[in-house]
């Protein structure tokens, strides 16, 4: 772990630098792959499942016979666990929703906002060596929620042709309306153009290795929303004194283990506490069954003393933290002054964990600073507002002179014209 | 203007098809300016101010003096005007503020949501013949209410190196912290990259021609939000015989005349109405100053006899408008029924240039299908959400066993691990 004493504000950056991606390179790969998509559909999409994911597949529809027979592969211990999870993030998402605003902005001029759902949603699942149907939790409960009509799931098979059990029992259980055996680019290029088995959606949700992550990026070209731009995930624990070094560490660790790109930061008030959880990870990363990534991803991490809370807290909203973990004393400070976070953990009892698989907040949150700009995924994230007004005659006689102005100053007299003709006709 | 009955289902597509726009063949100008600024900064701005816009400046920024004399400039009349819509947008947008969300999900497991400003936003105004000062008021006036720190604002100079007064009397009124006479690609760049004068920001907000639509795809790319994907404006009137012809005509020729390319449908279930409004339209189309664009536009617009309001719906839905005007006897049916459409005008005396300038609602609004899944520009669009949790030593212990079973399941032993620890130390 590096360690960092009181870095220079004009060093700030350069401290604070996430590890790079570069995409570039695999942009003809996703382009090339998007365009026969576009053109052949399934047939491409058997092509490329046979390629990369090893399996033939006469068909990419997970049946209702696949659903059962997961549902019994799947423990009850683990069942019980996805349906506490499930439980809590429908509550927290259900408390998310929000009423008609409504408003009279001039007597006679009533104007109105409400949420309406996106009808078509698309859920993207990687596979590969950890299954992970709780993402499928964060994203099918709201879109639920929501009222979404179709959504649909895509997640690459095995080389057996089959799914991991726990990612079906999940899906099944909250509401995925179809689930189909197709990953990678392919899968965001079918859900983009639509083909003859897997429909056409106006949203793509979900994480992915970098060639997913460069096909979202294509996929709004073609008029397709997406949840966020993605990165590696990250973590920033600021501690103090009052926290415990072992916990910190195991949170550090935590994210670390994601991948060997994870970034990890611990600010810390108290260069003891830095020494305290330096001495903890090396004992935990031990006993670690990832330890080889993790121990890559923490050789890049950083401790960073800072002199005082401002100026902590001033370099955190600087970074934009995926997750924060706040343990310390005064914690109020730092949860009120946070700027730019994802998600904000705070305490000695709330391991970033807890928000990954079961408190009830979202994990799908925004990373490599993005946390700046975007929110995590939440209920209005399967929803788009609409604006609705109705004017009444008096109401077009108080307002209608202000546009009348207004639009003649932008040189649009159409615009007046349409004005004109109502106050004319009222007169 | 065409008229087509009852279209066929399989026909829809083709009937709503937009007009095409091809943005290819400029990206590479786009990424060549984009890295100039990147690399040079305020003289790659000053070289193309003055190719583009004819304009040698010293400065970019808008001295207090040059708000002072806008400010003279700017007639009595309009100035009220524009206050007056002001306090309507204003009065709209306050009142969409959300409370934080707070629940505990589980005993001892609190989990909020709460929405805080994005600091740093960039507003692009387009110059040209009409200054469109009207979406100052509707980028600025949200920005505030946020609590946005910076509103950096870009608009083109005249070949004079001077603004709008209109233009800048708005963004003083609407609290923009910083004007630049800087315009474009260029203009785009500079926000995205930050130059000695201008200011790098979170997210960039607002209209432009298809150089500057480019230019703000691409600066998404260097991770910088914007504000929703652009297209041309279009406008889709449901009538029947209890509209009145002439305001559906005034309505659809104030769309006509943004650009050739502005998209007009009317759709009814009386042959009668259509009949009427289009002679209409050619009546009033011969006053219109901007007869030669909006006569382009109204030769390419449509005029769509249903057979019935539940399949009249269907298509509007299908074509997902920015604009929809509702003048039908059962507007509730259209209005609740509506699933993709950006602003909803209802009744005789709501003309679309109503949501143009006055009535409160915004008019920044996607277009071009994005209907489906964007929302129109709102308070929240200058915010992101934020999710907090606080669990206590009961909480955890509540849900601590669902996180180690699900963290077991998706391979990640040391997001178990972090839980383990904390339930071992309450043992």
């Amino acid at each position: 772990m590096q360690k960092i004493y009181n870095p220079l504000r004009e060093d700030w950056k350069a401290v604070l630098k996430r590890p790079t991606q570069t995409v570039d390179d695999i942009e003809e790969t996703v382009e090339s792959i998007f365009s026969e998509v576009h053109e052949n559909g399934d047939a491409v999409l058997k092509k490329y499942t046979e390629k990369f994911d090893g399996a033939r597949l006469k068909d990419f529809s997970v049946a209702q016979s696949e659903l059962k027979e997961a549902k019994a592969l799947v423990s009850q211990e683990l069942q019980h666990a996805i349906q506490l999870a499930k439980k809590n993030i429908e509550t927290f998402h259900k408390a998310q929703r929000t009423n008609r605003v409504e408003v009279e902005t001039v007597n006679g001029v009533r104007c109105w906002q409400e949420k309406r759902p996106i009808q078509k949603v698309g859920l993207y699942i990687p596979g590969g060596t950890a299954p992970l149907f709780s993402t499928i939790l964060m994203l099918a409960v709201p879109a639920n929620i929501a009222g979404c009509e179709e959504v649909v799931l895509c997640t690459p098979p095995g080389s057996d042709g089959k799914v991991d059990p726990a990612i079906l029992y999940a899906a099944d259980l909250c509401g995925v309306t179809q689930i189909f055996k197709v990953g990678g680019i392919q899968a965001i290029a079918a859900m983009t153009f639509g083909t003859e088995s897997i429909p056409q959606v106006y949203k793509i949700f979900g994480p992915g290795n970098q060639y997913v992550t460069v096909a979202k990026q294509l996929a709004t070209k073609y008029g397709v929303a997406i949840d966020m731009p993605a990165g590696p995930s990250e973590l920033l624990v600021v501690a103090d004194d009052s926290a415990d070094a072992s916990f910190v560490a195991s949170d550090l660790l935590s994210q670390a283990e994601h991948g060997v790109d994870s970034q990890v930061i611990l600010v810390s008030t108290s260069k003891t506490m830095l020494d305290k959880v330096e001495w903890e990870v090396e004992l935990q990363l031990n006993e670690l069954p990832r330890k080889e990534i993790a121990g890559k991803a923490i050789a890049n991490s950083k401790l960073i003393f800072m002199e005082d809370d401002a100026n902590a807290l001033e370099l955190i909203n600087e970074y934009g933290p995926e997750h924060l973990i706040i343990c310390t004393e005064n914690e109020n400070f730092y949860s009120n002054g946070i700027k730019n976070a994802g998600s904000v953990f705070i305490g000695n009892y709330t391991p970033e964990s807890a928000g990954d698989y079961a408190s009830g907040t979202n994990h799908t949150l925004p990373t490599n600073g993005y946390a700046k700009q975007y929110g995590g995924v939440n209920l209005d994230s399967f929803m788009k507002s609409m604006t609705f007004q109705k004017i009444s005659k008096e109401g077009i006689q108080k307002i209608g002179g202000a546009i009348e102005s207004m639009a003649e100053a932008e040189g649009l007299q159409a615009h007046k014209n349409a004005v004109t003709l109502r106050l004319k006709s009222l007169e």
